[in-house]
């Protein structure tokens, strides 16, 4: 068993990029949750928690996605450890960064370093899936896998479960840009398309393809000519106010492609410079501000390392 | 302007690959079609055929892959050079090996030759594709660019036309072995789904960008765990006596995975070594036979050269 008490810090994802939907996440520098866990005495996980948007969350073990989490992974263990845990959220829930997920994360390899890590990283996966359920009506991987992971994942398959790093060229940043907005993670998905036309299914499988060919070849022409959303997008922007005026700002500015992150408000973009990275931010917020709408801007390389222990 | 008679060889090609269905397509050292082609004197195209179930294959240029093909090349470049054309089938049409598409591509190739090479290779693919709807309704691109071009091909998109060639593991061969049954090829496109359920095209999209990792990387595991259809198999399976058996069949015998080629009734599978690929078609042979279907098989490393220009 190792020490009692730590930080680990888990940070947001950008899920579906344009073409991935469902398929493909990545993980960002900043912004991250951060947990202190603790072990305790007693069975059960006693749940504090402090940041933005917070208040909204709720601390029952059962209905928060960290506590959800790690009764996942204890009852998998056959454990019956009881935890402390305070939950600081970094990133706003309901921004589409994958706020829920990094908790989830944080959690689960918090409590796996306390027990002395009986479980691999990638048999964790599962465990933060199952969290994620507490807010989220069915399991999805898009989120937890890169904040887990680390770098560019691929869910090649649900059933049976298959998450596959990618390569990520050394110069590939992600800006993301979070406006003052709500989106109901809820209306996002009922708004969705139960089927689509099949010339459309190939189109975007033809696209993720490329995606693929784009990073492994490190080939960004090919990544912004992927970059393109027939399933999620085309419904979902309608939610966003000003989402073509600020997607068109970031291409403006150099963006090899900009997108929905999740299923929004926040949109992404991804370019091959720090410079570029940033005055992409600005021209965003900037056209985000035009439409009356605040908003702020995080830039960093896509970050390649898995969720970290602090300290 | 070159020599005023040639021969040219395009080969079969095995198109949807299971997971790529209407993205991938690749090359196959046999059979193949051979056109040998000369100048004449007046305008025109002059054309004549052999080889088996021949037959039925129109002989007017506007009606004729090859015909259709060298005539858009012809108006694209503002000639009217005439043109005498034997072609040589190797490919029975109706096979699901891309028969038309071979055709026109070496059509197209030996014009262009004997016009001094006016266009480039990759420029040639457009013509190919409008000879291709001398006897299908749409344009398609996943038979005849890996006959033009070699090797595996990723269509990518089709507004605007971009064709990817894929990285060719040395050791990756074909299998592809064609019942004595017909599938007619439009019963074989109507019979698909207009829609897919979005679950379905995630997944479709999911393993299309596995195969393309596969590849990639040369793991054939994850390729022969991403070669799975939900599109065009799960109908017209139902078109082939034997499907279900035959592809156990090939998976028994050591294949990476097993489809149905093109629209079928020729089914294909992708195997690591020589032995295995014969060995693969011996055992597919023998379960269409208890089904009551002869047939014939061939083997051979995925063909990585280009529609080839004889002596």
């Amino acid at each position: 068993m190792g020490d009692k008490r730590l930080k680990v810090r888990a940070t947001a994802t950008v899920a579906n990029v344009s073409c991935g939907f469902d398929c493909i996440g990545y993980s960002i520098g900043s912004p991250a949750d951060i947990l202190t866990l603790e072990i305790q005495d007693k069975p059960g996980l006693e749940l504090t928690i402090s940041g933005e948007k917070s208040g909204t969350i709720p601390l029952e073990a059962e209905d928060n996605t960290a506590g959800k989490a790690i009764l996942s992974l204890l009852n998998s263990l056959d454990r019956d450890t009881g935890f402390r845990i305070h939950i600081e959220k970094g990133i706003p829930p309901g921004s589409g960064l994958g706020s829920s997920a990094a908790s989830a994360v944080a959690g689960v390899v918090g409590v796996n370093e306390l027990l002395g890590n009986p479980m691999e990283e990638d048999e964790l996966l599962v465990h933060c899936m199952a969290g994620e359920t507490a807010s989220a009506p069915t399991e999805h991987a898009d989120n937890v896998a890169p904040s887990l992971l680390g770098g560019i994942v691929l869910i090649r398959s649900y059933e049976p479960l298959e998450v596959l790093k990618l390569n990520v060229p050394d110069n590939l940043y992600s800006t993301v840009v979070l406006p003052d907005y709500s989106v109901n993670t809820r209306d996002a998905r009922n708004i969705l398309p139960k089927t689509v036309p099949l010339k459309s299914a190939i189109t975007q499988s033809g696209n993720l393809a490329g995606f693929i060919l784009g990073l492994e070849n490190e080939d960004f022409d090919l990544l912004g000519r992927s970059m393109v959303d027939l399933f999620a997008e085309p419904v979902r922007k309608k939610l966003i106010p000003g989402f073509e005026s600020v997607r068109q700002a970031a291409l403006d500015s150099g963006a090899i492609g900009c997108g929905i992150s999740g299923s929004g408000p926040t949109l992404f973009a991804l370019s091959s410079s720090e410079e570029d990275a940033s005055k992409i931010g600005k021209s965003m917020v900037e056209a985000f501000l035009k439409k009356g709408l605040k908003s702020r801007a995080y830039s960093s390389l896509i970050n390649n390392q898995p969720a970290k222990i602090l300290d």
